[in-house]
C-alpha cells in the first residue's frame, strides 16, 4: 500500500499553491496521459495545455497561466517540472535498509560506523574507514582503507571504493561504480611500459550522484575532484586528476581525460567528452557524440560529427570526405581562373 | 574428459541429415582450419568450399550444395551456421552449479527460492524476491526487494539487480551488469539539480541475454521494457523508459537514450546509439559509431561518421569540414557566374 | 607517516646519478610547482627548465642537459619521466593485504592457494582454481572453475573472472572488470537468435594491467589472448577471439571487435576502436574517437572524425555533409565547362 498525502501536504512539500480541493488524496505520480484517480501529474510546458482536458489525474502541477481556465484541482508554481521532481521524493520506493551493521559484513576494528548508518550484507570496510550518520553501504560494497563517507550517502549494492577517497554528504552511488581505481599512467621505456603508481586520491563533494558502472580514477600525485552538486550518469569515465565543477552534469558514456578541469554548470551529453590537459569554462555544453579537443573559456554549445543517413547515401558522401582538401583546391583554382578570364 | 556424441546424435539435435558414418564420435567443435579428429566443423558459406579438402575435421556441417562432391562425413542442412550454433549447446562447459542455497547466501525470509534453483555463495536476496526453477543466481549477486526471476535464468557472479524488476524465463545476465539503477532524471532549478526519484521498474522478457557491465535503468514513472528474444552485448546503456522490441540485437557499447522506443528485429552495431524520445521502426539497422538522431519508421541501414585515414591526410581534410558551408556558397557563386557569362 | 628514502637510495632504485646532497631525505613525489621540502619532482622536458628555479622540491629528476646550470640537488638520467615512474613504486600506498585466506572467503576444496597468497573477505574461488605466490584476490572477487592466477597478481575488490581463464604473473586487475564472459555470438534463424555457446577461454600474459569495468570476453572456439606487457584502461571492450600484441596500450573506452588481431606496441587512444576480423600491424596508433575499419599493416597514426565547433557553425557545415557528393559532381561539371569554354 503506497503512502498517501493530501494535496495540501504535497503543495507544502514542493512549494506550490493549491487550486481546488486541498484534501484530495495523492498516492502517486504519473504522466498526464496515464494518470488515474489518486495520481498527480504535471504540465511541463504550457503548449501541451490541451492535454489537461483529457487527463484523469486527481491533480496537476502547472503554471498560473495554464491554470487560468482549468477547473480541476491544481498545484500552481512557476516551474512545474521542478515541482514534479520535488514531489517524486515523496513517492520514492527505494527500500529502506535496516539500521546497523549486518552480521555478514566485514568491518575493520579501526573503522568508525555511525550508530544510525547501515552496512549491508557482505559489505567490506577497511582500516580507519568512517561511515557517517544515515549513510547506507549496500550489500557487497567494498570500502578501502582510510576512506571517509559523509552523512546520508547511499551506496547501492556492489559499489567499489578504493583507499583514501572522501565523500561529502548526500552522495548517491549506483551499483558497479568504481571510485579510486588507478589512473592510467605509464611511462614508455626500453622494456615496454613502466607503471606510474597513483599516489593521489579522490575527493567528492556534497549532493553528488554517480551512475552505475561509472569509474572515477584516483589522481597521480594530487586528487581527482568532483565538486558539490555534480550529477553523473552510467558508464562515465573520469580520468585521474580531472576536476569537475559544481553542478556540472555528465550524461551516460561521457568521458573526461586526464588532468582536465571542467567548470561549473557544464552539461556533457551522452557519449560526449573532453581530451586531457585542457580547461573548460563555466556553462559549456557539449553535444552528444562530441569531444572537445581544446580548452574553451566561452560558455556556449559545442557540437561535432556528421548527420546519419541511409547507408547508400552516406557511403557516397563519406567517400568524398577524403577528397575535401582536393575539392577545396579545385574550387580555389576555378575561382582564380574565372577571375583571370 | 569432454562429453562425446555420435554424429547421428548431433544431427538429431541440430536438425541435419547425416552423410557418411553416423557413428563417428564427436567430442568438440572447431573451425575448418583448426579442427582435428573427433571435432565437428562447419562451412558457413559455399564460397569457402575449397577449405573442405584440407580440413581434418571428423565431420562438417554444410549445405546440400556444398556436400555434392564431398566424400567425408557431413551434416547437411540449409543453414550450417545455425547448425553450429545449435551444436555449441552440446559442448557448453559453463560449470554446473550445485542446486540449493549456499550457506553464505543471505536470503530474506519472505523470499521464495524454487527447490531446483541455485543461489550461490555470498549472494543477497531481498524481501519477497522470487527465484524460479532451474535459475542460477551466481556468487555475489544482489537481488533487490520484490524482484522476480523466472525459470532457467542464469545470473553470473556479481550481477546487481535492484528492487521491482522482473525477468522472464531463460534470461542470461553476465557479471557486472546492473539492472534497475536510477534513470538519469534531474530538474534544473535555482539551486542546481533536483533529483527526480525513479518510480518505475524494469521488465525483461524471455530468452534475453545481457552482457557484462551493461546497465538497464529503471523507469521514471513507467517501466523500462526489454521484450522477448533481445540480445544485448557488454557495456550497453539502456536508459529509463526505453522499450527494446523483440529479437533486437544491441552490440557492445551501444546506447539508447531515455524514453525511446525501438522496434523488433533491429540491429545496433558496436558503439551505435539512438537519442531519446524517438521511435525506431522494426528491422532498422544502425551501423557502428552511428547515432540515430530522429525517429525512423522505414527499415533500412543507417550510417554516419567519416572514414579513418593516416593522420596527415585526415588533418588536411578535417580542416576543410569547417569550411564546408563556405565552399558550398563559393560553388554556387561560381555556377551563377558561369551561367551569367 | 610515509616511508622516507635518501636521495642516493632513490637514485639507485631508478637508475640515476645524484648531483648535490645524496643524503637529503625524500618522502614523496610531487609536480615541480607543488613540491615542497622532502619531495622529489621531475622535469619531463628540457623546455620547462625555467620552472626549476621556482620549485621548492628537495630534489628534481632531470637530464644532464637540464642539470648543467642547476645548483640544487638532482637525479640525472636520460629519461626523467621514466625515472618518475620508477620512483612512484617507492611511494605506492596501496594497502598491503594480510597474507592468507580470509575466514569469509569461499574456496573450493580442489583449489590451490599458495601459502603467500591473499584471498580477501567474501571472495569466491571455484573448483581447481590456482592462486600463485604473492597474488592478492581482493574482497568480493569471483574466480571460476579451472582458472589459474600466476604470481604477484593483484585483483582489486569485486573483479569477476569466469572459468578456464589463465593469468600470467604480475597481472593487475581493477574493480568491476569482467574476464571471460561469453562472447556475443548468436546465429539468426527463423525463430530469432540462437546462442552460440562460447567454448574458448581467455589467456592473459605477464605484466598486464586491466582497468576498472573493462571486459575481456572468452573465445567462441579458441581463446581470446592478451599478450605480455599490454596495458588496458577502464571501460575497454575486448571481444571474443581478439589477440592483443605485446606492450600494446588501450586507453579508456576503446574497443576491439571480434576475431581481430592487434600487433605489438600499438596505441589505441580514448574511445578508439577497431572492427572485427581484421589485422592491425605492429606500432599502429589510433587516435581518439577513431575506429579502424580495415586491416592496416603499416605502422602510422590513424585518425577520423570532424573537429568540434560552436553549434551554430557546426550545424551549417554538417548540413552540407549530405551534399558532399553532389558538391563534388557540381565541381567536376564546372571544371569541364570551363575547360570546354
Amino acid at each position: 500500500m503506497p503512502q498517501s498525502y493530501s494535496l495540501q501536504q504535497v503543495a507544502d512539500f514542493i512549494g506550490a499553491s493549491v487550486i481546488g480541493s486541498a484534501e484530495v488524496a495523492i498516492s502517486g505520480l504519473a504522466s498526464l496521459q496515464d494518470a488515474g484517480p489518486g495520481q498527480l501529474a504535471f504540465l511541463a510546458r504550457d503548449k501541451f495545455r490541451d492535454q489537461l482536458l483529457s487527463s484523469q489525474a486527481s491533480a496537476i502541477i502547472m503554471t498560473a497561466a495554464s491554470a487560468e481556465n482549468y477547473t480541476g484541482s491544481a498545484l500552481v508554481m512557476d516551474n512545474p517540472y521542478l515541482g514534479y521532481a520535488r514531489a517524486s521524493a515523496l513517492f520514492d520506493d527505494t527500500p529502506a535498509a535496516t539500521v546497523g551493521v549486518h552480521a555478514t559484513a566485514v568491518v575493520a576494528e579501526s573503522a568508525t560506523v555511525h550508530s544510525k548508518a547501515v552496512v549491508g550484507p557482505n559489505a567490506v570496510l577497511g582500516e580507519r574507514v568512517v561511515v557517517g550518520a544515515n549513510t547506507v553501504v549496500g550489500a557487497g560494497c567494498y570500502i578501502g582503507d582510510d576512506t571517509v563517507l559523509g552523512e546520508s550517502c547511499y551506496l547501492f549494492a556492489n559499489v567499489s571504493i578504493y583507499h583514501n577517497v572522501s565523500l561529502g554528504d548526500r552522495v548517491r552511488i549506483h551499483s558497479g561504480a568504481v571510485i579510486g581505481a588507478d589512473g592510467f599512467g605509464f611511462a614508455p621505456g626500453p622494456d615496454g611500459w613502466t607503471k606510474i603508481f597513483q599516489l593521489g586520491g579522490v575527493r567528492i563533494g556534497d549532493d553528488v550522484e554517480i551512475g552505475a558502472c561509472t569509474t572515477i580514477d584516483r589522481g597521480a600525485l594530487d586528487d581527482t575532484v568532483i565538486e558539490n552538486g555534480v550529477i553523473i550518469d552510467n558508464h562515465v569515465m573520469i580520468a585521474h586528476n580531472v576536476r569537475v565543477g559544481e553542478n556540472t552534469a555528465m550524461a551516460a558514456c561521457s568521458a573526461a581525460a586526464g588532468s582536465t578541469t571542467i567548470g561549473k554548470n557544464c552539461i556533457f551529453a551522452g557519449r560526449s567528452g573532453v581530451v586531457g590537459h585542457v580547461e573548460v569554462g563555466d556553462g559549456v555544453q557539449v553535444n552528444s557524440n562530441t569531444t572537445l579537443t581544446k580548452s574553451v573559456s566561452e560558455s556556449g554549445v559545442y557540437a561535432s560529427g556528421v548527420p546519419c543517413s541511409q547507408v547508400s547515401e552516406w557511403r557516397k558522401n563519406a567517400a568524398r570526405f577524403n577528397q575535401l582538401d582536393s575539392m577545396h583546391r579545385r574550387l580555389s583554382a576555378l575561382e582564380k581562373q574565372l577571375k583571370e578570364d
